[in-house]
This record gives C-alpha cells, sequence and structure tokens, in this order.
C-alpha cells in the first residue's frame, strides 16, 4: 500500500463514519467501492476481508479491521486523537458510551433499515418491530441528549470525537431511513444534537468525505438523500 | 469504598462475565444484588448508576461503568491483563471481535431472550424473529469456531482474554435460553468453543463466580439452570 489505509466503502454506508474520521486525524488513505448494488460484500474477495460481509473494512499494516466502532477506537489509540486515551480519567466513560452507540442505538438502527433479516417478509411483523424500534430510538436519542447537556467532555464538547462523528451520521441516517417512513424523527426536538450535527458538517476536516459520498451541504442537521459520484448506498 | 470496585449484578446476568474477569485479575470487588424480581434495575437508584436499566454496573474511583465490553475493555486496559493492549499488533484484531461479539452475537441473544421487547406480544412474530435468529447466532458461532481453530493468539488460546471469558457465558445462555426452546444449539458440534468452555470452568479463579451464583459444575460446557444462594436470573 502507498498509504498506510485502504478504506472498503459504499456511500452513506458505516463507512462513512470511518472516512470523517481518518480525514480528522489527516492520515493519507484510499479507498476501495464496495459495489452493493452487485452484493460485492457479500462475494468471497470480500469475505475473506471481513466474513461477516459487512461494510466497512479498513485494511491496515496490522491486517484488515472490521466493525465500525473497533475502527474507529483502534484509530483513536494509533494516532492518539478523536478518544480519551488509556489510562486517563474519562476513558470508561468514553467506552461504556462507545459500546452502547456501537451494540444498542447502531444495532437498533440495522433493524430498522432491514427488518426483513430479522423477522422475514411478514408485514404485520416488520410493522411491529419498526414500531418498537422507533420507540427505543427515540429514548436512545433522549439519554443521549442528556448527556450532551451534561458537557461530559468526551462528547458534544469543544474537543472533537468519534462519538461525535458516529453520532451524526447514526442521526442522519434516521432523518432519511427506511424510506418509507421517513420523517419520523424530528431533529429540532433534540436541540444539543442537533447542534452537534451543525458542527460536524462545518469543519473542514469533513468536506472532502462530504463531498466524495455526494452528501450535500447540511448531510448531519438537514440532510438529503446522497447523489453520489460512484457506487450506491443501498 | 473498601475495595475499588461495586459490581451491581443478578445471578447468571451478564455481570457474571465482568464478575468472571473481576476474578482472573485478582483485584478486590464487593458486589451489590440488583433485585430484578422487584425489578430494581428499572428503579431510579440504579438509574442514576445507568441510565439505561441494564445490569451490569461496575463503580469504580472513575465514577459508574455500563455495557458489559465496556467494562471488560477497561478493566483489561486498568490492569494490563485479559487482552492485547493498546500499541501492539494484535490489538485492533482483538477489538474487531469484541465489538463483534458485543454488538451482533450478544445483541441477538438479547432478542432471541426477549424478542417481546423487539415485536410485541404476537406470537407469530415472536417465533418468526426467533428462527430468524437461531439461524443468524448459528452462523455466528461458526465464525467463531473457524477464528477459534486459527489459534489467533487473542482468543481459544493458551492465555486467556475477555473474549474467552465471554462467549463461554454466551455459550451458556443460548444452552439454557430461551427455555421454551431449549435444545437448539448443540455445543458438541463446535468442538474448538467446547474446549473453550471446559478450559474457563476447570481455571481455579473462576470458581469463586461459579460458586457465588450457583452455577454448578459444569456451567459452561454442559450447564444446567442455575441455582443461586441470593437473587434470580430473570
Amino acid at each position: 500500500m502507498d498509504t498506510p489505509y485502504r478504506l472498503h466503502y459504499a456511500p452513506d454506508n458505516a463507512s462513512l463514519i470511518v472516512r470523517l474520521a481518518l480525514e480528522e486525524t489527516g492520515v493519507p488513505y484510499t479507498t476501495v467501492l464496495v459495489d452493493r448494488r452487485a452484493q460485492a460484500q457479500r462475494a468471497p474477495a470480500y469475505r475473506a476481508l471481513n466474513p461477516n460481509g459487512l461494510i466497512p473494512v479498513l485494511e491496515t499494516p496490522q491486517g484488515p479491521l472490521f466493525e465500525t466502532a473497533a475502527i474507529l477506537l483502534w484509530l483513536t489509540e494509533t494516532h492518539a486523537a478523536l478518544a480519551p486515551q488509556p489510562g486517563t480519567d474519562a476513558r470508561g466513560a468514553f467506552l461504556k458510551w462507545l459500546f452502547f452507540i456501537s451494540n444498542t442505538l447502531h444495532a437498533e438502527l440495522r433493524m430498522l433499515f432491514y427488518p426483513q433479516k430479522y423477522v422475514g417478509p411478514d408485514a404485520a411483523a416488520q410493522t411491529a418491530l419498526s414500531i418498537s424500534l422507533r420507540h427505543s430510538l427515540m429514548r436512545h436519542l433522549s439519554t443521549l441528549e442528556h448527556l450532551a447537556a451534561s458537557q461530559p467532555g468526551y462528547f458534544a464538547s469543544q474537543i472533537i470525537t468519534v462519538l461525535d462523528l458516529y453520532i451524526a451520521v447514526c442521526l442522519r441516517w434516521m432523518a432519511l431511513y427506511p424510506v418509507a417512513t421517513v420523517g419520523w424523527l424530528t431533529l429540532e426536538r433534540l436541540p444539543q444534537l442537533h447542534a452537534l450535527t451543525r458542527r460536524i458538517e462545518q469543519r473542514a476536516s469533513s468536506r472532502a468525505a462530504i463531498i466524495a459520498e455526494g452528501l450535500g451541504t447540511t448531510p448531519f442537521s438537514a440532510p438529503s438523500y446522497p447523489n453520489p459520484p460512484e457506487g450506491s448506498a443501498i
């Protein structure tokens, strides 16, 4: 590799969070488009990098990494940036919210966006799941709104962390998807998180990612559907 | 606190994984029973420690930590044990599997055990969800069986890590719950993981946790329902 990192991505997928973190660190990286229309993430070549067939993968000098939050955490450690470092007072609190976002907020978003993978083709079952998830997600956002208001230092604060990037992208997705029920989330009712999305999209370091994936001018605070120069989001 | 750590636990809950890790590190800790029959984890006193109302919480000199995997990771960093440390070659690979177990395997187990929280009271929807999850979980276990067979050094190897403890407890749960469909997992078909469960339950450091939560003589390799001296699992 000419650069230390190669990011396997699809526009507006979870790879976007990793791309934003890479841009923040300023380290060189290249990208490889995963052709979702051809289900390339299920193909043997991709599964050799991630046996679970999910986007993203980040190829590193230590081998291919997957799991969005694992990649984020590893980047923060490797570049001593974007997170309270091991051994510091805020480390435990930072980790508990990183795992919460990964295994609860993000996990429930996957279910909301792909209900058929969890309950099969029955429309009533899919609707029951979606209703339950929207309630649950609103509770989680309320929890995170309170956390942001408490100014803990590692989230929604002056110094940006991967939690900020992760939440900004999740909020974007919630505002746009699923297409059939768009509008269920009103970001204006979450003023701390809404302000956070504006700060993220206004950062100079976010611009390259936003342009590369065709996300428009207000991709986090008032998002529109992507118009990427290559590839497809779904 | 007389000891640095206070673990809020219920028998055979996710707190068991943290207890096993505490026993492995040898650091003193005390426990506080969370009375699940009284839904104590939903009460304001507990929510002051974890706003999400989930078990476990570990009180530490840095404040209350929650999220099982976050507590595990923080303990490994704080005590330089049970995991490849930050900056080492295996760190990224260790993190990607820790997050996978937390946000996929463990998250799907929660859905399998509490389907009504996700799809409501409809029996057909619950069944559809459960069937889909059992297929998905078997794929994940197959992936982890292959990982174990590859002897990556940070999982199912001579030096124990929190991944080993985490998986041993998940396998126990899958063998016992949900009670209505018990028997769906046959551990003998996963020889690497089965051998791992035997190694974990035979460790001297596991005995205190096994006795404290009434888990019997083969709690991971051939588990039976808990008979705890205090509290209830569900």
